[in-house]
């Protein structure tokens, strides 16, 4: 899905911030990247903050006009910092990467407007839907290039949560057996060390299982735990 | 929750990603940055590219040690690019907002490392979970600011799409100097009872620690746990 996306950054004004919206997008795996008017580009600062996206930088499609980029698309998204009188139907940056994904085989295009301004009204009218990122109201305005993390990273997310999960712990899970035998020698050397009353272990017993069941043991650390009280039957005085 | 939440900036080296790491924090609704070692700091490219989030850099904590950053959290997530050789609690970003709305009236922090080589293994494991951002494994190294606006971002919109609570846990929770206070006491133990070799302890350590913290402990756990320690202590033969 994400090779027939293009980012589209209309009318940029800082080539450092089309440099890192590069990066932003490399990192999280899309490559298409159109500019519309760039006020300065190619440009030195772009490259320094492409940081190795360089790639994106050469095969970006400079356009002079809006339609020159997105013609062809089947599926246009407009970022929108502002609520806007005409109300549109709006989606969030997640909702925009479930939308995206959805349309496999489609061209899609996400625009994102210049530094001060945004997208115009005008601009904004030429898309299916208006994604707006979740912001404080206080202080709304987000830098172009993190605008262009946030909705890489949803659609990154959403094309990972196809793929099975990976979690795996490496390592073999101690036993019900293993964790018993544990527990019944850590209960000896306590009462041993006389910090465990042999009349009344339970309660301090059961806090140690509990938190011990909590993290999940596995064999090799039930054996460095078996191995300490080793060390400590060793060590301790014969009375 | 968020306003018991920071986020501590390790050995930043370039004083403009602090900046733009305020500006994201303060788009998103954070407040509070802690910052270890700044390379450079107050800046003027800091400032700049905070672009009116100022007042999150006058109010920024500054650190020597990255304890001092920590010290008094309970829930401790670090951002990790890496898979590292020992496998750690991991989450992605989404995770890591879910983990830090159920940790109510907790405090938490979630630590960055320095742009060109991240938090070290050590630094990694003084946390409960690492954060891994989904990136391209042809081209993974996330700009810190980048990084920093993808987690703020879940933040907010796990706010904005705020649960009720789940666990309560009821008994206060260890925090940051109680578990380091434990490991200290708990290596110098296992050195004593030569357990562990003083010279490479670390492995060890660090296979301790996951364990602990996975478990997440309360501060009643820690004090039985130090009170076995004082047994052992009390117990030992003199050489």
């Amino acid at each position: 899905v994400l090779a027939n996306l293009r980012i589209v950054l209309v009318e940029t004004s800082h080539p450092g911030n089309i440099g890192a919206a590069a990066r932003a997008m490399k990192n999280m795996g899309l490559s298409q990247l159109y500019l519309v008017n760039p006020k300065q580009f190619p440009h030195q600062e772009a490259t320094a903050r492409a940081a190795g996206a360089d790639d994106l930088l050469q095969h970006a499609v400079i356009c002079s006009t809006l339609d020159e980029a997105i013609n062809d698309c089947e599926l246009v998204l407009a970022t929108s910092a502002r609520q806007r009188h005409l109300a549109w139907p709006t989606c969030d940056p997640r909702e925009c990467a479930a939308l995206v994904h959805q349309a496999t085989d489609k061209k899609i295009a996400i625009m994102f407007g210049n530094e001060r301004a945004g997208l115009s009204n005008e601009q904004l009218c030429q898309s299916h839907y208006h994604v707006h990122i979740p912001v404080e109201e206080s202080f709304s305005s987000l830098n172009l290039a993190a605008a262009v993390q946030v909705i890489s990273y949803e659609l990154r997310m959403a094309a990972s949560t196809l793929q099975p999960k990976i979690v795996a712990e490496s390592e073999p899970m101690a036993n019900h057996q293993d964790m018993n035998a544990y527990y019944q020698r850590l209960q000896s050397t306590l009462v041993e060390l006389e910090f465990c009353d042999p009349k009344q272990p339970r309660l301090l017993m059961q806090r140690l299982q509990r938190l011990y069941n909590r993290a999940r043991l596995s064999k090799t650390e039930v054996n460095i735990l078996q191995g300490i009280l080793s060390a400590v039957a060793k060590n301790t005085k014969t009375n």
